[in-house]
């Protein structure tokens, strides 16, 4: 699994959650999670979450953090939405380790009551997505800003050490699963 | 999904790791997280982790409180140990609203550098099991009672918080996943 | 899995067999099946069995009740068709109930030899579901009314008592495999 | 599919569950059906359904007609369930066609309010199967004399027909989702 | 499976690798190899293979043999890979015979270090399907006429005796899967 | 993916079949293909073709070469029937391009009309296995000493270049489906 933290600027504008994405950009295949930051401005017909779309929610912040994780193992719905949870334990975790104590709910950061940031999961015929964003500031609603980790070296140092930590996760479940015996039965 | 809290001291040998062991012992048909307390000495063929059986572990401790979850939907391997990963984190998450500060590694949590738990997961052809234990007190291992969870009315409400914590985890995963569209393609 | 029962006159178009449209309509989060009366004009754009497209065939009923099923457990062709199979028994069984004798042939039922319903079944990327519409009134086809079942009250009972027991099936399903033992092996 | 009517008496004790079993005694390198009648008297080691050896409950019968059914093509505990009850409802819809009025309850059918059938469903890491049992006589239970189908002739047709029908069955839905679109979206 | 030989002159355009093509012309309700000559122009929407569509490459041959190959019994990506791999191989094993040597790098046959095949295969939600392509004459790519096969009945023969192993391997596998006992474990 | 080749004698009993054989005698935490060379005599109870079985078959050899693949990302059937084909096709390529001209009946490989080759599939609940055996030399069977591959420089070779061209060609496909759109639809 590879991680790739671009460069420079990147905008979400929604297109990015589509499967494919990544080789299409970027040439990679293998799974994958690529981490940038920019705007997030999510387009309707790119809207996966069908609750925003009915509720005319707007997905928007001026500076975030996105993580897009694509694994082609699997498409199974249920698969990538526990991947998601775990992604976005891992989240907090990492922030729990700079003393910022977030809570968890679903697939939701909370950050003194304030959500600090938007996630969604699904599949298509051949791959399934996540993409998982941070505030690093916003008027309204939480970021990591306010968290004290507003410097662009505390932000790339998250973007990197996060997505490293998700290949490290997936990669020992990889191994983990090679060592245990099938189950008895009663 | 059904969480049972057993009232009395039962110990854990290995056997509960095994298929149907939950409909056999409480005639649950449903998904379950059984949660009880007792001693744990696990006999070597109950030992599911070929690592532990080669070293010849002992997986032993005189107080521990376990967590065997069953699920029927699927016997994917990759599912239960994203599942298992993300149980770890609720734990964490729950000790760390606590106050307690522990850092996960996969599926083990240390508290001061000291391993708190054990854990191991595993399919039959018919379902996926987890046991996650943790040590209540030990003489080696990282305990509760060195967290200051000792007494059995803070135990009572560990087990009973997460076992719930869990079920909330998984409905809501259900739900959120049947509400999602499906991918598009680049 | 929730059972609704549509108050109000309500058309198929065959746009409701589209992934989601519980959803996106109800709100609904779990599998569900939802039941409603009225017109009966499938778009072609909508039509899913190609037999019908190929055919230019007209799948059209001034006075239908329509059953629209839809899981997110599986994507599995083979089970969203079994289940189709089922359902279609299971109709046949009430009507047998109350007297009414058809036949099966596959997922169709026939009374004195007229073609009773139609129904197609199919998957996307997230989920199964299955359309099964049978004729209250029909000049050409088979029908409720012919059948001694015209009644506005009879109707509704028919509409909910079929939701009902497959919501019943499938939740009995469900918790039968929940204490079946893997099969030994010669 | 392959249907077998075994010419000879052949009693069940419950080892005729196990995958392979098929092509063990007759070298069948399909799916099967085979179909026998004798004496049914389910060996404790052999009972799959945990109900019954908690119940400590006899499985047996002085004459019954058994069906066993295997598939390799998948080894969804869903859909093997799924075809348990399908397999179920051909079975009373035959009897029906007799002038024979059962009702279905899940897996089982009632004459009369006695239980005429037993069946069980599960799967290996290699196949998935099913037995269903009617009783021909019977004491206690349900049975095919009581209902007007005693002779010999009768039970023949009656074991050769309903196995063809499933096969059938089984065909028309290969058959069906073979020309079948995916689902649009919402 | 089926094996059908379009008797008259056919040009690829990519569009017939689209799910449920077989069935749309020819009315197939199996498992499929169509297997046709002609020129092949893929148009760019039709185009699976994003590495062609990135590079902007040409598809295009004067005269090709073209299978095309539709399984509904899985959408799994890995399998309908494993497959189109086994499906070169055969080939590569056919012209063997034909004391024509050619070596095989993934998916492609190449004669004397001229590309002699095209090759694609995907899944959608409800088929898995390949498209293997082979010059029969080519100005600059490898072709049959250079190997000697150049005469139309050769052709003919070529075509129905690839199309013809791979539904006997197909078949043979189906076969040699109902015989195979569960592994045992460590 | 990992490739051992074992520098030792070791004979194979059929134990090796078993699941989580390589990480219980290796340690490896990865698909894997583990070769080694020694002589080949089949216990009955780890016979996995029943077809042997019930012929009461030997499988012996003094002097095999035999290739043990084992994968943990799918426990499907048909998935490693297809590349236990795949790889008697690399077997028959190698050969072939050391000039020694193999026919392929499914996974068997014949060396001018003899047997040269054992094979056998299987799955359990977590991994896939393949046993592939060649023989070396044989009084009976085809031999690679008779195809004038007989002195230890060259089976070591053999050995080490056809294991490493099942893992190139294993990774190539994991890479080639993580760049294909899923397929459109008629």
């Amino acid at each position: 699994m590879k991680c790739i933290i671009l460069p420079d600027k990147f905008d979400y504008d929604g297109s990015q959650i589509s499967s494919l994405w990544a080789y299409n950009s970027f040439g990679v295949q293998e799974d994958s999670i690529i981490v940038f930051r920019g705007a997030c401005d999510v387009k309707i017909e790119h809207m996966i979450d069908l609750e925003d779309r009915r509720a005319n929610e707007s997905i928007w912040s001026e500076d975030m953090v996105s993580f897009i994780i694509e694994h082609f193992d699997s498409t199974d719905l249920k698969l990538v939405y526990a991947r998601q949870r775990l992604f976005t334990a891992i989240v907090g975790e990492y922030l729990s380790g700079l003393g910022v104590y977030t809570s968890r709910e679903g697939d939701d950061l909370f950050l003194k009551g304030k959500k600090l940031t938007v996630s969604i999961a699904s599949t298509s015929a051949v791959s399934q997505k996540i993409h998982f964003g941070i505030n690093v500031s916003h008027e309204v609603y939480g970021n990591l800003r306010e968290a004290g980790i507003g410097d662009d070296e505390s932000i790339v140092r998250f973007m990197q050490e996060i997505g490293e930590a998700y290949v490290r996760e997936f990669e020992d479940i990889e191994k983990d699963l090679r060592k245990s015996r099938p189950l008895g039965v009663v």
